[in-house]
């Protein structure tokens, strides 16, 4: 029952008096059970266990696209459409980009801030770096903490540049793939594998020449992607598991989707494509999304409580002194992880 | 002994005959085996495991930076330029951008092409998607094979725009970071994070206006991050691992130079700095970069066969309800890993 770090004993009492807190809207509460998320501390886990079970309502919708294409913009633009509808929004931005993990434009800034005293929306960064796969047990994890927090949207934003992230915003119920009109040819490059996995394709900064071309050369380009048959890196992000949700053939052509988040102009649509995208079956907890996160968030466990057994007093040593030979081409790695098992003594099956 | 993926024994003839002839020189054997290493073949297992004694040698060179700094057209010039020297070159390129993984600019493909014929150059990209922590085995596990191959310089090139990727990068023995001049607010956001794993810094695209600004600028941002004090991400990437390789102290301001790679001005003192930090000790067996690359390499075998152990006829339907269950929210994650390692009859010593 100890968790896979430290003895998770200690904080218990903690952390039933913070999620007790957190469940009656206390955000000091909330923000600090994140922050153990984020850090992995026993606390989280402790934490985690009770929240867990009151969380599964929410939509979670993940939004990316490469740096510039205004993917903070337009979350602020929706928390706003959001809010005007008396819906509780929460935001994870993974995005080193993002105004909200300490970037850019003043502007952006300054709209955030605009909920710093509204209860309803809660924003929280995530820097998430420094774990294999911790990426995506991470934010899921922070979207379980919110969504039992009662918050009915959760917005997960990600700059679509890097495996991880684009894991991570596939992950969700919903993907919204950003782009802007004319990124230039280096930045086109990046689109085909972002289209994969998106849901809705937002051609965001509609206002630019060249929307409306963008938008026709994005269908084109969907078409083709639906052609080669499937919504690949959705199954990608469940291959941090046991394997479920594997490619699955596109079940619905992406809308593609025009709006100018600066002025709001789109974001009702965008909305509405997102409701209709959630009812439209997307809620059964055995979507290939939910299982890609239970498995991302149980397999990050697994994989700590076997990296906590490396790390136990009685082992340490040759674990590291394992490293050092493999590090040194004196042993290959296969046979390094066959001697790590079996200091583990994992029995192999297949032996 | 067997792979964790499926029975090595009947591809291993072929492993044989083709380390053999990609040792004596034969391009074709050395792509089928970087191929088997991208896709995780049981031919990769048999591969590895007799060409990774003969690794070890070859100085491993990360370069990252955001869309639009110019990594590939900088590459194109340093394999120039160490071609010229007589030495041989490997390229792993796992950048969505790269012209290499078929994106953008025709000029930097038809600059790859120079070199179809050149046997001491080998370019190759990675998608390496799909896989928690796949994305650093699998470019490490390729370095590998290059380096076996009699490679003396392997070039890593990834977006720095990604957790993943900028990992990937850190974990060379040398990590470049490009920068461009007056890239825009946004992207400039990127640096802080990215100079903190950078061991040598490059204004690339010197000849535009603002050039000798940006760098600095750049100067003044590693005083800054120096007092900081670690290179974070560079333990980060051990992260993966069971730990050496924590957070360091810089053991040298990073240099800055300016290179113009469209026109080669600054190659040379490019090459110049590499080879001085790779004389500068880090050739030693266990610097933290070489540990880390280790740990990462054994913990996604170690995960591999992890995971097709819950694979196994036996458990699969098994896990397989017990991820419905957390998918459902039925059942917390720490509680489903506990079963999972149940069921995989570890036994944990914590108890």
């Amino acid at each position: 029952m100890a968790a896979g770090v430290k003895a998770a004993g200690a904080s218990q009492p903690d952390a039933t008096a913070l999620v007790d807190a957190a469940l009656a809207g206390d955000r000091l509460a909330l923000a600090r059970i994140l922050t153990a998320v984020e850090n992995r501390t026993p606390l989280a886990e402790a934490a985690l266990r009770r929240l867990f079970p009151l969380a599964g309502r929410a939509h979670l919708v993940g939004i990316t696209g490469p740096p510039g294409s205004g993917k903070s913009t337009l979350v602020s633009a929706l928390i706003a459409a959001v809010r005007e509808q008396g819906r509780a929004v929460g935001v994870i931005a993974v995005d080193p980009s993002s105004p909200i993990t300490g970037g850019a434009l003043l502007g952006d800034r300054v709209r955030m801030q605009a909920y710093s005293t509204d209860r309803d929306v809660f924003i929280r960064s995530m820097a998430a770096r420094g774990h294999a796969g911790g990426l995506a047990s991470t934010s899921t994890a922070a979207a379980a903490v919110l969504d039992a927090a009662g918050f009915d949207l959760i917005l997960l934003e990600t700059v679509g540049t890097g495996q991880s992230e684009v894991e991570v915003a596939a992950a969700a119920d919903t993907t919204v793939v950003l782009e802007a009109p004319e990124m230039g040819d280096e930045v086109q490059a990046i689109k085909a594998g972002l289209l994969e996995v998106a849901d809705i394709v937002v051609v965001n900064k509609g206002d630019r020449p060249g929307a409306q071309r963008t938008a026709s050369q994005l269908r084109a380009m969907l078409v083709a992607v639906g052609r080669a048959g499937a919504k690949g890196a959705k199954g990608a992000g469940a291959g941090a598991g046991a394997g479920a949700g594997a490619v699955r053939p596109r079940p619905k052509e992406p809308e593609v989707l025009l709006t100018t988040a600066t002025t709001g102009a789109g974001i009702p649509e965008l909305l509405g494509s997102l409701d209709r995208h959630r009812a439209r079956g997307h809620e059964a907890s055995d979507t290939p999304a939910r299982l890609a996160r239970a498995e991302a968030q149980v397999w990050a466990i697994l994989a700590d409580r076997l990296r906590a057994d490396l790390h136990a007093p009685a082992i340490r040593e040759a674990t590291a002194a394992t490293m050092r030979e493999v590090a040194a081409h004196e042993l290959d790695p296969f046979a390094a992880a066959d001697r790590l098992l079996t200091e583990l003594r994992v029995p192999d099956p297949r032996r």
